[in-house]
């Protein structure tokens, strides 16, 4: 069982702010970095929290790999898109704003699609796709990343873990939210099973021949070794996951013209790592009532879960349902962060003179 | 060996619209669903070519289950936005002109989507994607269908294999043309196994208690059993291709307002089907030269191709070459037809009165 405390949400989120504004961020920059970044944590996505703090953001702020003003622009833009230069800053502060201007286009236009490039992680895909959902719009949220993934037939990383995340309004159920990466599993996972010396079901990864392998080690960041996309093995329709990786690297990367595949930087290496993400909201309303659309949806979800369930199981989940669980549970009991993650947070904020003194709740 | 014929295209197609006129489709429209049926006999995609002629259109314009006029209807439009009423007629008609609909809109708008309810199976989804190619846009086509697959951790069929197409041009290369299925395999490629007497690979399909099963008189279509989507098992994020079908269902009749998961009528049932479909046309010069999205893509392309093979690969492939290489050597060699599906044709045409007499070329 792993160890973790829990700290009220208020609290993570003052602390991650006070630790951008400390390394040169903006106030209002800020703010937004660390909402995405505890948003992460409350949801339970605990691999893209404040866990990454330093290693994905303060590092990069610290070293001066990355600018910490974050002096997006607007390279061109029409009535329905917009192409934004991220400027080599926090990949959170351009696509909120990047997610935003679609949101405001959508109300007029109906649709809008806004891409970036010249950024860098931007947290969790969803974050944005679920700004549309208060203005009733379905949002989408794609990302490239650094390469982890091999192609089908391939044997080493070439594309990025490339989440694609949706989120749609419902009447009185959950929103819809899907997010997920394109490869099976992240890279995170495979280093948990490293670090518990299990070995790796079959179809997760490959090793340096390009042979399926069950051994963590073999499986690495960098190399040796790949992840494999969503499917797995060849037999289980592993290319249709390489598809939909090649096809969100498209629409970020090939649309707003950054670089792309092996081309786009790791968190730590010390060049720019000219991420590229890709925005999208539609207006429901522009189809039918937006009542019926969620109510609909709520249909939806309930003859799903309604469904008879498989033996041994007694619960049919729909995307996005636990994360909202996770959230009003930790809002409430408090957000978990692990407890190696808390030593780390004490010792790197010791030496950056941004001291983390929270006090847990339990 | 499975033995086959090879027909002229123009041969096949001829015989097709002339089969549709009879059965009392304008030639206009006859002509359109008779070039998405050979376009994917030509493509190699026979699953979804002539063999489907009366199964899935001939058998419900006989019985009159489908209206052989299409009379579709724009419900609703905007500037970037169109709601069809296929009027249940054939998928194919309303399909192409919502998908013509979207790139005419796209070339003022930028983005445009047209959603269809009320409809029929449309053939292969990357058809219509295909068509934003020569306007140099990326076209995408998305259609729910019968109920075959079942959500994770359930154990009936809830959920079509809702396939995903997304088409985006290159200067060089073969365009990207994705066209999956969102579950591991089609319901077809079980009646293949199922016909040669072979045991199903683990991760296909699940049994009526919802086990996963290796017998593919186990997953049947309308039961029992179901497939699984794409992923397969929950350690292999199979919940990840139920997201996926999940979203394709929203997108086409949860926009659209049409009916959803087990309320989708089969081919062969005398009930309206009311599938419903999604289209969306982009237009990238709004985001940069086309010449330079072009271009980034065949280099994209060269270098998923040239990365290193996996032991025992000696090539990769990028969604839709092969498809591409199958329609470049049947035009010059020939369709081919399976000697079953071409009896097929025989007996039906002959009872139909639409004689099937083409001369094959080998």
């Amino acid at each position: 069982m792993e160890q973790f405390l829990r700290f009220k949400r208020e609290d993570l989120q003052k602390y991650a702010e006070v630790y951008m504004e400390k390394l040169g961020v903006p106030k209002k920059h800020a703010k937004i970095v660390a909402d995405v970044m505890i948003e992460a944590d409350l949801r339970g996505v605990d691999s893209h929290g404040i866990i990454r703090i330093y290693s994905y953001y303060g590092n990069r702020l610290e070293k001066k790999y990355m600018n910490p003003l974050t002096p997006f622009k607007i390279v061109s833009e029409t009535g329905t898109t917009a192409l934004y230069d991220g400027a080599n800053g926090l990949g959170h502060v351009v696509s909120h704003a990047a997610m935003q201007s679609c949101i405001k286009k959508a109300k007029k236009s109906n649709i809008a699609i806004s891409v970036v490039k010249n950024s860098n992680h931007y947290g969790i895909a969803a974050y944005y796709a679920m700004m549309a959902l208060e203005h009733d719009m379905i949002g989408i949220s794609l990302t490239n990343s650094q390469p982890l993934v091999a192609p089908t037939y391939g044997r080493t990383a070439v594309l990025g873990t490339n989440p694609i995340a949706v989120a749609a309004p419902s009447h009185k159920q959950y929103p819809f939210v899907l997010d997920m990466a394109t490869s099976v599993v992240p890279i995170g996972r495979i280093k948990v099973y490293e670090e518990k010396n299990e070995k790796l079901p079959l179809g997760w990864g490959i090793d340096d021949d390009g042979n399926v392998t069950d051994d963590p080690k073999k499986v690495q960041s960098g190399g040796p070794g790949a992840l494999m996309p969503l499917g797995g093995i060849d037999i289980m329709r592993g290319y249709k996951g390489y598809g939909l990786a090649f096809l969100v690297e498209i629409l970020c990367s090939a649309l707003s013209g950054a670089t792309y595949f092996t081309g786009v930087g790791f968190p730590h290496e010390p060049k720019v790592c000219d991420v590229s993400h890709f925005f999208m909201a539609v207006n429901i309303a522009a189809f039918r009532p937006i009542i019926d659309f969620k109510k609909q949806l709520d249909d939806m979800i309930t003859l799903l879960k309604e469904s008879p369930k498989a033996a041994g199981k007694d619960r049919i989940f729909v995307a996005g349902e636990k994360e909202f669980e996770n959230a009003k549970y930790n809002q409430e009991h408090g957000v978990p962060v692990l407890k190696p993650v808390v030593d780390q947070l004490i010792s790197n904020g010791k030496r950056l003179g941004i001291p983390f003194e929270l006090n847990a709740i339990r």
